[in-house]
């Protein structure tokens, strides 16, 4: 047995084996699994979805920020990949992206440094704008740099995150960013995600219409000065209704739509598992695609200490799972390499500390020390920045390959 | 101006510059800092307060998992480290620890491999254990590799974490200990950060005392198999009363205490900083000591957008801080370099997303967008982690040295 010299959270000290199981104890567990059948059948389900409704994907990368993960959805057939840092841009340039959403503000000297020197190298990437005062910086900047910066108009709701709260403004805004030299008005982002109110998905569809209404009247105002303008919008949880409304919005011809849904490529048992299943109740384009969304993300840790009857303390914490929006959920335990049970819905995770969890299980369980358990987590954002790689798994837990990722 | 070619979070751009300084935007932001001063003040101040006590520190590096602060630690006079994992313990060894507590039950046959891989290159590890089942397992992998791991007996408390409930319970896991040749029993390891009662501190007084109580019995049936046994507890909350109640208990004189706390590296604004006010209200050894902990780690965010009036969109989020307990809040405004304003407590960060956080300011302050905001933390462990890479500032924000973790 030979011991690896590079640590890493979840490696495996056995490196003159080739076949790596997690269930054989093979990894240092606590872990996350990704499942390759599932990830496949997401990457295309989605470009499916895109592809039948008419739209471009350019998926958010930094739900993942895994390289190898930008790759498959490159070459399932998105547009782009769209980030929230100029950091991310770096990460998503190097993994073979050429066409970038920065669906973010971009501020600060070094953080437009960074984007003036993707752009500069040839690629083609769009920032979001909401303030004049920001767009002055940043024109400033990029004609220092001889340099042209591509940004779309941010458009926000009010009690929302970013964007210009009316259409007048957004407008008001286009017309000052015509007299900038350094920027150059390629279209409208929003993000409908914000929004909440007593009927959150008329409201998302008003909004939609809202922003459609304005990249008109921009493009009626010759005020979008990119050769081929962009609207963009939609998380995984309304990308449905995006699609549909912007579709239905007969917008010009040149203008091309772009959602960004970003924690499909995973999928979850949580929030996002939730949503697609008002998708589903919603679009029909969505329920004539082959199949459904796949949970591709597990978690795997050790039965550590049976402390009291009823509790096990699962070696697994905040450090390793989000938690955020609901605890990590058993779906299987597992002894020496054999299913104990997939029947754990009465068990719960009630408690995560920073390197542990506690796991109150019923009578219908009666789990060992060592016994591994997988769980599913909801929002796999949150979940992904933990690691710094992960194991691509086979459905039988054969570890086909680490992934890296770049938080 | 010359691009990095290996991107990091928040990197520097302007790699032929030499001085870089956070408020002049030489950096990407978000980014988090550590103030040079306030480290080194820590280090010293809890060794001081460890060698007053006449204990040992061997302090969490689950907090940090910086190795470049283990090896601070170490040389300001820590007797070792403690961490929470295989991986963890890995880390420490790698940055020079040669003694480590693994406070934590160690589980899985790849976890065991890492541990036997560094006890076996001649580092001393011990090991935490409260289940007969898993004591048979290392036995039986430490003993197959021709190694005897030393362990602690963990104790617990009723509707705690790990650990034996009660003297009884540990006892007789002692006596099954000295039965199995792989292993070789230590001490007695504890965690008091656990207890919530009525009167917590009176609590943690007589569960420490319960632990002195069983490292005597244990010591006087002869059960104590390591030359020098250990007994050691005590996070960074009740450091206080672990020590002097452990000294109070005349325990044999071959026993060493060695005290763990882990977020007294950085201290913070939030949860730690209230608990440190308990501490010097209660500890005298504390109050005679020169200063008190300070407050070394900050977060940087620009101001990015001004959408609303009193609502400015901060940029950074859950992916950048902790926001378990107590979102970031801001200390001070820097705008082209110059002090805005430091008087912000009126100010609120009020809601955090992934890569976005609200902050409700009042009229005190008119912010603009590039404006950088300086925050203080709550919780460190959960702000470290969400970083490759620190900065070493000075005082006035000049950027020392890039600190590497590894998470």
């Amino acid at each position: 047995m030979k011991y690896q010299n590079i640590p890493q959270k979840s490696a495996s000290p056995l490196a003159d084996q080739q076949h790596l199981n997690l269930l054989q104890q093979d990894i240092c567990l606590p872990a996350v699994i990704l499942k390759h059948s599932a990830l496949l059948h997401n990457l295309q389900w989605m470009q499916n979805f895109a592809d039948t409704s008419g739209v471009l994907l350019a998926p958010h990368g930094k739900t993942s920020m895994t390289p190898w993960l930008f790759q498959q959805q490159l070459a399932a057939g998105a547009w782009g990949i769209t980030v929230a840092t100029s950091y991310q841009a770096q990460v998503a340039v190097q993994a073979g992206g050429r066409r970038l959403i920065l669906a973010n503000q971009l501020v600060g000297k070094a953080n437009m440094a960074v984007i003036a020197a993707l752009l500069a190298s040839g690629n083609e990437i769009y920032v979001c704008i909401d303030n004049i005062d920001n767009a002055s910086a940043l024109s400033d900047f990029f004609s220092a740099e001889n340099l042209c910066l591509p940004v779309l108009i941010e458009l926000g709701v009010p009690g929302g995150r970013c964007g210009c709260r009316t259409n007048q403004q957004a407008v008001e805004l286009a017309q000052q960013l015509a007299t900038l030299p350094g920027l150059s008005l390629a279209g409208i982002e929003f993000y409908e995600g914000v929004i909440k109110s007593t009927d959150t998905a008329r409201t998302v569809r008003q909004f939609v219409q809202q922003a459609a209404a304005l990249a008109k009247a921009l493009f009626r105002q010759q005020l979008l000065q990119y050769p081929r303008a962009l609207i963009s919008g939609a998380g995984s949880v309304w990308y449905d209704i995006v699609a549909a409304e912007l579709k239905k919005a007969t917008l010009p011809d040149t203008m091309q739509i772009v959602l960004r849904p970003g924690c499909y490529i995973s999928h979850d048992l949580g929030i996002y598992q939730q949503a697609q299943q008002q998708v589903l109740a919603r679009s029909n384009t969505a329920c004539r695609l082959d199949g459904n969304l796949q949970n591709a993300l597990e978690l795997a840790a050790y039965v550590q200490s049976l402390p009291e009857p009823g509790l096990a303390v699962l070696g697994f914490g905040k450090r390793d799972a989000a938690f955020d929006a609901g605890l990590p959920q058993a779906i299987a335990i597992y002894r020496n390499g054999q299913l104990l049970s997939d029947k754990l819905s009465q068990c719960e995770t009630s408690k995560v500390m920073d390197q542990h969890a506690f796991w109150r299980y019923d009578n219908t369980v009666q789990p060992q020390v060592g016994d591994i358990v997988l769980l599913g987590t909801s929002h796999p954002c949150l979940t992904f920045d933990k690691w710094r790689s992960l194991w691509l798994a086979d459905d039988n837990y054969n570890l086909l390959q680490s992934l890296e990722t770049c938080f």
